[in-house]
């Protein structure tokens, strides 16, 4: 049977399909997109529900002089598809494959590497800047979730682009959801506009029945007359971004092509930015994913019939499920203990503590600037505020963990979750710059558990120790290994696991693993290694430093973070300083670049860090 | 004469003031103020304005049992003055003195070390949840100007207020400035609120009028009933923040000190967080100060009389200055060389470039984060944007330089001014961390000048690069010397100035003059050091380090930055890399701590990195 999807090679291949088979094409997208990510796992439930958007900007757009950034970047899946793509998706986020997001490297119709929330507007705007200055005409579009506009840089951008007077579609795709369910004020008023769709009418009605009134008096006639443009305030919806200086189109149906290749049209003749409303809906097309988008955004291989997501057979634990039960105790048995999210409470393994205790659990939104100085807030109020981010996203508190947690020493711990390599979201994702960006941090702890066992007493630990404190630990299965060795855990004391001589291994939380495996390779080299499981990357435990010259000449750090600044750095520079050149640090971490989409085992292997890798180049500086 | 202030010694004292004498008292409070700054230096302009509004939330207030929060906290003075610390002005922002910023340590009156933009919302927020969590009753104010509102954050910490629902009192500061005018849709809004008095008058008409239409049919009647609540929203001011789900009072007089009480109890008798929006001036009562407050925000010395600021005689170039007219330069040169401010125009020295081309130029606010991503987005339009922020600002934009410019490896300059100590605005203000921080980054290029004219020469090279590139230069005076070192720049790249043997220095930006002086130290002491000039922090010179330990066996790195990840770790985790034993590194940097406020040299002193210190390090090591 001859497909209309067939037809779809390249970009502007979308205009020679007849109107009439718009919607037969949405569907041949969507049983696409079904298909190939029940096989390979992707986010679905985010590009199901933008496929007739996509198609209308398409339709209006002239790829790749037209420009669009998508927000975040996943929901990208029907403009690879029509941008000759296709293809990629039989190696959807595999390792040397199609990545998930929009990439450059890709192809001249993906604008920006977008991964991170909120920062459409701001790169769409200067791209419009940089297009008037240079005299061009070409169409920029943004698209954004209401999710992504409860984070702040997408308001500054939007508070800049009133200002600023260049033509720009800011598409708003609402879809009442980030990951989770959003929240905040903003997504309130956003619920409104939509439930108001008798305002348009009633606008009309009400602008005549004021003009008729005669019977009030000269003044009042005259001041409403001046007053003319306030009385659309009424009845307008989206007067909050008119009222910031915005033009505000919407709300749009988001699944009716017709009408958004209009407002497109509109908005793309105006001289201003332009915010166009649509409405969408998260899973729309496969029932599955309809009716629980949460579990349909990053998705595993899944049956299409009935949408039975493939897990291990095997019940894996996740250091996530650590930290979820851990918390639901702690909470228990310590009234000031709280929690905070970003927009992510089910990820980070908060939803429990949400539902046990919901007084103390609360969900910012995509904001993680506020969320680690509102934790600030309540640590100075004597609470115990426990902030769970992944990594990557904790990138964003950088300023407000140095000044607003760290000058105060105050007791706020933050728990950061996929931390390392996370595998096929890619560069993006990578949580590999904590250990940097926190070691530098004056008054910060960092810790790194070794397995489950440790990042429960860790947690404990971080709750009461009464200064700022990180607990990092990676995505996935939660190490069951090392259950001997139970030392308690105490302030910048590092733990013994075996001790040998000539060659120390330090290894940090996810490394004292592999550090294991490659102690047995050297053992088996005729080699007696030490291993040290770090715990503290810092305060770092001086006391095992000094002694370990005493008989090593080799002492290998490993972390799984960016070298540069990291854990091995810190000690490289200790020894140093202290004057120690009978001893040689070898620093494994992973080099300064970012980390494409890959299997994580791969990935590791790739950059060296894994135990082969590790053992090999550990031999290798013991021949020199 | 006894003086209303001299019953003024400790938190509570200004309720024991006749009201009929708050006028009196406000007016010598301003005195007091501009008597003592016009001595020590200071922020002045903002503390002006505040006068009464502080004086209105001590009166509503009982220190320290309720709690305000000053956002940027520089206007914190007269909060200072009614909380017993009037003596410390004689020795304020001075070495050992009295901070100019809110300080935890300095009085249980101050909640939070405040000193960047935006803050105040969360943190009040987190404290408002604490006390509803614990049961307890007290008032919690934040105090915000409408420059800060332009930050991200504060969007977010509002988001998340208006679903909260604990009493919190946000007062919207609105004197139309942040350092320089505000800009931006918010600033606007704010703008037409405060010039449409007439609404709450008209509010009441209106509303008589339509309770007496009776002739527009039933349909209609019925329908405006319903919709009651939407009519008042043509007539209350602050309806943005209502959408979103805020209460908003206002706008009251900043200086009618009963209105603001008054306000303030009301304020305190909700459920939920309240913004109540007073209009003040900046610089108040102070004619100087009034006619430009911009030069009286953080101002020097000065005479009373006339406001003349006093200057030193000579003619001091700063490097703010080389930036400025080296861009004027290279904008001239190059069509496509823009340049970004957030909010900081005059201070980075961009007011230049924005007069003779204002197309080119674009001030975003307070808004460090969308400022980076929108250059990004320019860079991507084949602009070539340089973002000049203050290092202790450009940390706010850390996953910003890290993805959005990074990732993509986008030619977007960072013009980091500020960079290492700037005195006495203290912890919040040092820059004492941008090299940490964007060394991590991978296909960052980090630069630091020795001089005014390597400065010139190290844009040109920047803007020119095709890649990121961070150019790091410190507040002040542009050091002269080094006339006739003017090797061309080229990537990675050292700079010999003087060869000789043993030791080696390597020093970075702002060190370079004070490492050549310690060269001098060290040739009276027998030695022939040798003393190279870095320029590129990132990527380093191989070349020159594979060659010290040729004829070197101590290399001592020199950085006016923070220790851990700074440039020195780098250089010795290199060295342990290629496994060179035979030479030692020392590094000299700031020490993993935050630095208080005080002279650049008393602190240099103070931490070991001024020219006799470093010396005296040295020689040490060399004994050993």
């Amino acid at each position: 049977m001859s497909e209309l999807l067939d037809q779809i090679n390249q970009p502007g291949d979308i205009k020679q399909i007849d109107p009439k088979d718009y919607k037969a094409l949405a569907w041949e997208i969507r049983r696409f997109m079904v298909r190939k990510v029940s096989r390979t796992g992707g986010h679905l439930a985010s590009n199901l529900g933008v496929v007739e958007l996509t198609m209308a900007i398409h339709l209006c757009c002239d790829f790749p002089h037209d420009q669009v950034i998508w927000d975040v970047g996943h929901q990208c899946y029907t403009h690879k598809i029509l941008t000759g793509r296709k293809e990629g998706f039989d190696h959807l986020r595999q390792y040397g494959g199609m990545s998930g997001f929009p990439k450059r490297a890709e192809s001249d119709c993906d604008v920006m590497d977008t991964g991170h929330s909120s920062t459409s507007i701001s790169a769409a705007l200067g791209l419009a800047k940089a297009r008037d200055i240079k005299g061009e005409d070409h169409k920029i579009f943004a698209v954004i979730g209401d999710g992504a506009l409860s984070g702040g840089m997408a308001y500054e951008a939007l508070n800049n682009a009133a200002r600023l007077k260049s033509n720009l579609i800011i598409v708003l795709n609402d879809n009442q959801m980030s990951i989770s369910k959003n929240v905040g004020g903003m997504s309130n008023y956003l619920g409104k506009i939509r439930t108001n769709t008798n305002y348009t009418e009633l606008k009309q009605d009400v602008e005549n029945a004021l003009e008729k009134m005669p019977h009030v008096g000269n003044r009042l006639t005259e001041k409403i007359r001046g007053v003319k443009d306030l009385v659309k305030r009424i009845f307008i919806p989206g007067m909050l971004f008119e009222d910031m200086g915005l033009t505000y189109i919407g709300p749009i149906d988001g699944h009716n092509i017709g009408q958004m290749v209009s407002a497109f049209h509109s908005a793309a003749n105006m001289k201003e930015a332009v915010i166009v409303h649509v409405s969408t809906q998260k899973g729309k097309g496969y029932r599955p994913a309809e009716q629980d988008p949460s579990a349909f955004h990053g998705v595993g291989p899944f049956s299409i019939k009935d949408g039975t997501i493939r897990q291990n057979t095997e019940k894996i634990l996740s250091y996530t499920d650590v930290f979820r039960e851990t918390m639901l105790q702690l909470a228990e048995e310590d009234l000031r203990i709280a929690a905070v999210s970003a927009a992510m409470p089910s990820g980070t393994g908060l939803s429990a503590m949400a539902e046990r205790y919901p007084e103390r659990f609360f969900d910012v939104g995509i904001a993680e600037e506020h969320a680690v100085t509102f934790a600030a807030g309540m640590a100075i109020g004597e609470m115990k505020p426990v902030v769970a981010l992944y990594s990557t996203f904790l990138q964003r508190a950088y300023d407000q963990i140095l000044h607003d947690v760290c000058i105060s020493g105050l007791p706020v711990v933050l728990a950061v979750d996929r931390a390392g390599l996370v595998g096929s979201d890619g560069e993006t994702h990578q949580g590999i710059f904590d250990i940097a960006f926190l070691s530098q941090m004056p008054g910060m702890v960092l810790m790194a558990p070794k397995n489950a066992w440790e990042l429960q007493q860790m947690l404990r630990f971080a709750v009461n120790a009464g200064c700022p404190v990180a607990v990092r630990y990676p995505r996935g299965k939660a190490c069951q290994a090392f259950e001997s060795y139970k030392q308690p855990i105490a302030l910048g004391k590092s733990e013994w696991i075996s001790r040998g001589r000539e060659i120390a291994l330090l290894a940090v939380g996810s490394m004292v693993e592999i550090a294991e495996e490659v102690c047995d390779n050297l053992r088996q080299q005729g080699y007696e290694p030490s291993l040290v499981n770090v715990r503290f990357v810092k305060p770092m435990d001086e006391e095992m430093l000094h002694m370990l010259p005493e008989n090593h000449r080799l002492i290998v750090t490993l972390e799984e973070g960016v070298i540069t600044g990291g854990f091995g750095q810190s000690v490289a520079t200790w020894y140093e300083a202290q004057g120690h050149q009978a001893v040689q640090i070898y620093p494994v971490a992973l080099p300064d670049q970012f980390i494409e989409h890959g299997p994580v085992e791969t990935l590791r292997e790739k950059y060296g860090i894994s135990a082969d890798r590790v053992t090999a180049r550990i031999l290798e500086q013991m021949e020199d």
